[in-house]
């Protein structure tokens, strides 16, 4: 037993299952829909969320996850953070200890504001806990682009043998015993990048942005820091490397879905027509409560709530975030 | 004796001059090739440097050096960094002790490695000296996109001064304190931002660009530590702000610069191709030296170095700045 499975054949999860197989590991991806299961085992592709790729033979899909589950010795949850407590109770009667649970997912849980780690370890005590996060959109992983990538645990010596398993030519892997930081980071730039969507939709050129983008890094470390994260680890791959990747790219479905915002879309509809979870809207939710109970100041995160669930004008919003910072920068 | 001076009609210091010149200042614009001052005159454009702005009327252009520094109070030295020196030179003798010199250049001096406002102190010890700095590209600044900048002096009652001055709606000014800061990640920024180009030239993706800037940006930090300057300030708008700018806007010479380069053309043809000075070449070179004398690790500049100055290959760089480092991110 040393292959892998992936829960969930979405784009990210496809993407890492590719590069697995093609690295020689016997992978599997579960996922309830027929059709992409049929797509990837019978056509070898995966149209719906990662249409360029080709998934090699090594790859197959299916959609008993009770087999898929005891089949592999690596399982990762590759559905969004939303379901990932649901996930791990319907997995749970399957696993046995030795297995190593593998979550790729960015953000933290709405209700209880837990980290997608904590909610992991909550409700599968027995099994260690591998998150790994980074700049890597995954088209450009299937596509061989040279990615870097961060693992992190509770319990170090497990990232380190996931790190051997991820670790490929164009996928460097490093390790970060500050798992905190790694989740917290992972999870707020996603906040950051919607509102660096809206700015682009709205017109607002590169040297605005570029300012969004730095004071959204100071919401990262700030909020991180308060959470128990340490300073390095935000300003490393997963914070700032990741913040950069999701601002800028158009792989960045936070991004995109920013950017229709930011052109007049209301929320809902400008999610439906990226189709994919857009997990900054989650995210938003639960750092506005955190904020607020933190006592931390998230003006981005503030104005972006403002936007997104008090329908108010974005460009006023972003008015108020250019003029009220006080006169001297530091 | 309120106005102001830009030496030099370039295309931060055009756009500079036009929000100026808006705000109700008399600006003048020195500069020595004929044609752009009778472009500025007598069509109202500077199409050389600034193609689709209009010029106000407020702004004028003349080629006289003397008449245009005994003109304004605030003389800015609009100038590549490699002719500061020489600038200064030439106007010392027009200049009374309470004109206020303002500079817009990024870059150290490259045989003294001294940054540029030591050098203008040398050679103008009498007068104030203001840095402005921060992610503020001129054809964005020229169309009233909101933009952020930073001045720093090493008497900060001229920043604050220089703030009142160029403060505009579109255009917010913090002060900073730290000035070795300000100038240091200034201009180091702009060496990552030509191998940031270098990376989208050879057809590297987001994953990579963003792991590259990442790095930079702790190389920026390291070198700038070292020179005395804060860490605050390096992930500020001058550092990580115009770092994220010069990176990711086609409209930085640097990046495009990179660009050409990493498509297979040799240096110096690249930056003929640009038509203006591409700072990041001079400063890789002064920085590479500065880094020896220092004994600071910075990889990424001397990977370009090889690249720029010894023919090497930029695939095998991009290679070796991928593998070399440590499992760990810490």
């Amino acid at each position: 037993m040393s292959g892998i499975t992936f829960l969930g054949g979405g784009s990210f999860g496809t993407a890492l299952g590719i590069m697995l197989a093609n690295k020689g590991y016997d992978v599997l991806i579960w996922d309830r829909k027929q059709d992409i299961i049929n797509d990837i085992n019978v056509n070898k592709r995966n149209s719906r969320y990662l249409p360029k790729a080709v998934i090699p033979f090594k790859l197959k899909a299916i959609n008993d996850i009770e087999y898929a589950v005891k089949q592999s010795k690596y399982i990762v949850l590759a559905v969004p953070s939303h379901v990932i407590r649901e996930m791990c109770k319907k997995i749970k009667p399957f696993l046995n200890d030795d297995q190593i649970i593998i979550n790729i997912a960015k953000g933290i849980e709405e209700q209880s504001q837990k980290r997608l780690s904590e909610v992991i370890e909550e409700e599968l005590p027995k099994n260690a806990v591998v998150i790994l996060s980074g700049p890597s959109h995954a088209e450009e992983v299937a596509m061989e682009v040279p990615t870097t990538a961060v693992v992190s645990s509770s319990k170090m010596k497990y990232a380190e043998e996931i790190q051997d398993v991820f670790m490929a030519n164009k996928f460097r892997v490093y390790t970060n015993d500050d798992i905190v930081g790694v989740e917290i980071g992972g999870a707020v730039k996603n906040i950051i990048a919607l509102a660096a969507g809206i700015c682009d939709g709205m017109g607002y050129g590169d040297n605005t942005k570029a300012a969004l983008m730095t004071r959204g890094m100071s919401e990262i470390v700030k909020i991180g820091i308060k959470l128990g994260g340490k300073i390095g680890t935000f300003y490393g791959l997963t914070g700032m490397g990741d913040l950069i990747v999701t601002c800028t790219s158009m792989y960045s479905r936070n991004r995109r879905a920013g950017i229709l915002i930011g052109k007049g879309m209301p929320c809902e509809e400008a999610c439906q027509e990226i189709g994919m979870v857009v997990e900054g809207v989650k995210a938003c939710e639960a750092f506005y409560e955190l904020s607020k109970l933190l006592n931390v100041d998230m003006p981005i995160t503030n104005a972006l709530y403002n936007v997104l669930f008090k329908n108010k004008n974005p460009e006023s919003e972003v008015h108020d975030l250019m003029v009220r910072e006080k006169k001297s920068e530091t």
